[in-house]
């Protein structure tokens, strides 16, 4: 029986974890530089692959916001080379203890970081995202097994080749690196149900990827991304602050997971605050759907309905509403929040205290725009997505939630009594 | 429409979760506490209705091996009840700071411990598992549904009543503690698909259990407990104590997840030590499946065949190998690992750093027997299971694997440029 190219790619995996596992960090980044360097030399192949790409897409009738997702040119090929540069300069969480003990009978037990093994990542139209996750996952140990949307498909064909060619070029398996070539969705549900061949699945990319790699995975996954942030402005906030970062967490970046979705207003602030950060938000292009008490006190607000208040717009859309009190704003993110990031705008210290105890999500905020929820701003230097599930990993995820750790056992003779 | 018996309990243990995310240690080993007293003072009633799965079993012509398993006696009971004690000694995981840091822009991030919320566990026939279980999570500051096994249905009931009724006498939520009524496999399914309800699941029992799960599941697995546990005598090995190792790592205790089922011995001591050893297993009233040569130097053993490998038996059967060399150890042990423990003998410091660096298991292992790998010998004071999979927890899991993290971030007006 003929292989399937996931068993076939698994396996080659596999071996390549083998070696990447215990390679030293002056290898991977002696890896990583030439893979940096590769993509600048190798910088026309790449544009004329992305050229087929886009041609494909403009005679396909791709949509026009996904173009610019998708284009590659000169100067963004040198902003993804040097962020493959960055990389090197993280630290190499594998290897590290994470924890040690002598135990009462001698044994010496050490819990050690290690790489997860082979990474499966499967993702959507940016072909940035082939190259950052092959430079995170060979910088954690991983081999990682990639597979793109198919209106990428020329430019990343042509990325892994360059990257896995350089990857060889400094001494360690092409093979590290791999990218599913045939991008019908049942090689990806192949990839879903590779149990034994990939550690953990990453989808990346909008909620219906997402929520098909859960409905369908039998093998771990790290459900990622999808965000209907809050900001609620309390009873005792600071006007201005809260302000300012209702303004910037909705519209500095709206297609973003971790701007927000939902703006909760004490009923104190509905007269005079609530209305001047309307405006200023209608004067940037933002459409207002509010709750019956918002409408009144701003006649430009469409009324919202129940729908409005569960999603994530990604786009110059906000839902608002008044509440009567902190209880009511805690009650309105428990029931709608999809546990990204949630923030409170309050000057008083047992509102804070309460909201960042009471309400569960991956982040939470006293005073801040929510638009801080990443890797690089939370100093990891680099992010692999963010995690929206409580296992393995919560949050913006940098090299270490790629690690998974051994127990290591040192004895001298010891048996169980 | 009515909900289902899963999406009723789910939802009343997210309430629940929500009451004990904040519960302080204190209020929680109240409640474990008063747990404790629980299981002594109604002892009576807790063995009244065991006699009832007793009896059943007998009348169902339940597996004799199970009864033991499923039998409540006063005395095991007092041992169950000390076990909850001691996890009031235990530290309390939850609220710990993991991380924290001030960013250049003066936002505080700090990481810090949180419950998983719902905890779901799926097990089989005994029942100490129900109250284990339940202490745990509580102590964690999560609520759990539990679904035992049909033969234990009567054991289990009167177990959770006494236990929820605890809790709640100690003000925490009697809901906090539930347990499925309905044994079917239909309601074990939904509960394997209850996201948004239950954080994770937790399979304990066989390997066509936790196989089940792992296939059928949306929500997070962790997956426990196969160990096919390999012991490698290598050339260089102390024979007295690679003896002493062999012995005690298959036979001390021969039915659990940690005992060895493939003894792999250097070829250098195929024709002296083995023979002694494996008459020494023989002795213990063990069958020896063994390759080629093995049976050439002990006539005893039968021939083993490819199954033997990779099976774990679980009882007083070990497969047996002679290999040439340290590496075709290692390949053999990559070929039929379950990831779970694997144990090199050796007095030669290199191979026994290539067998920790190279061999990829929850916990490996130089000179001590493979049994050492639980929750309390390793020093965690209890154990949930063993984690062979490489996602959040990997070996035995203690508190610490029922919780996850969250950002809290403290600022004065952050917004991002």
């Amino acid at each position: 029986m003929t292989k399937s190219e996931i068993q076939v790619k698994g396996e080659q995996a596999r071996r390549a974890a083998t070696v990447l596992a215990t390679a030293t960090t002056s290898q991977k980044n002696g890896a990583l530089a030439k893979m940096a360097a590769a993509l600048r030399m190798r910088c026309n192949e790449i544009i004329a692959a992305n050229k087929l790409d886009m041609d494909n897409g403009r005679r396909d009738g791709l949509k026009e916001s996904l173009f610019d997702r998708l284009l590659l040119t000169a100067e963004r090929i040198e902003g993804i080379a040097a962020a493959v540069e960055q990389i090197i300069a993280l630290p190499d969480p594998v290897g590290t203890c994470i924890s040690g003990q002598i135990r009462p009978n001698g044994l010496q037990v050490n819990k050690i970081r290690v790489p997860l093994g082979v990474v499966g990542i499967i993702y959507e139209a940016r072909p940035n995202v082939t190259v950052d996750a092959a430079a995170l996952c060979l910088k954690s140990g991983n081999a990682v097994i990639l597979r793109g949307g198919k209106s990428a498909f020329h430019s990343n064909m042509k990325l892994v080749e360059v990257l896995s060619a350089a990857v060889a070029e400094a001494g360690l398996p092409a093979q590290s690196i791999q990218l599913v070539e045939n991008t019908d969705r049942a090689v990806a549900a192949d990839m879903m149900k590779a149990n034994g061949l990939i550690d953990v699945l990453i989808p990346r990319g909008g909620a219906g990827l997402i929520q098909s790699v859960v409905q369908n995975a039998t093998i771990p996954v790290i459900e990622t991304g999808v965000g209907n942030c809050h900001v609620y402005i309390d009873a005792s906030a600071e006007e201005k602050m809260a302000h300012n970062i209702a303004v910037n967490a909705k519209t500095q970046r709206p297609g973003v997971c971790n701007a927000m979705e939902t703006l909760l207003v004490h009923e104190n602030h509905a007269v005079k605050l609530l209305p001047a950060i309307l405006q200023a938000m209608v004067d940037k292009g933002v459409e207002i759907r509010g709750c019956e008490k918002t409408c009144a006190v701003f006649p430009a607000a469409k009324q919202a309905v129940e729908s409005d208040w569960g999603e994530e717009f990604l786009s110059l859309i906000l839902a608002v509403k008044v509440v009567p009190s902190l209880d009511a704003a805690i009650e309105h993110i428990r029931t709608y929040t999809s546990l990204h990031t949630e923030a409170i705008v309050t000057q008083n210290v047992t509102a804070a205290e309460r909201f960042l105890n009471e309400i569960d999500a991956a982040a939470v905020y006293v005073n801040a725009s929510t638009r801080f929820t990443d890797g690089f701003e939370f100093g990891f230097g680099a992010e692999i997505g963010i995690s929206t599930q409580k296992l393995h990993a919560r949050g913006p995820m940098g090299l270490e939630a790629l690690t998974s750790s051994k127990f290591i056992v040192r004895g001298n003779g010891q048996i169980r009594g």
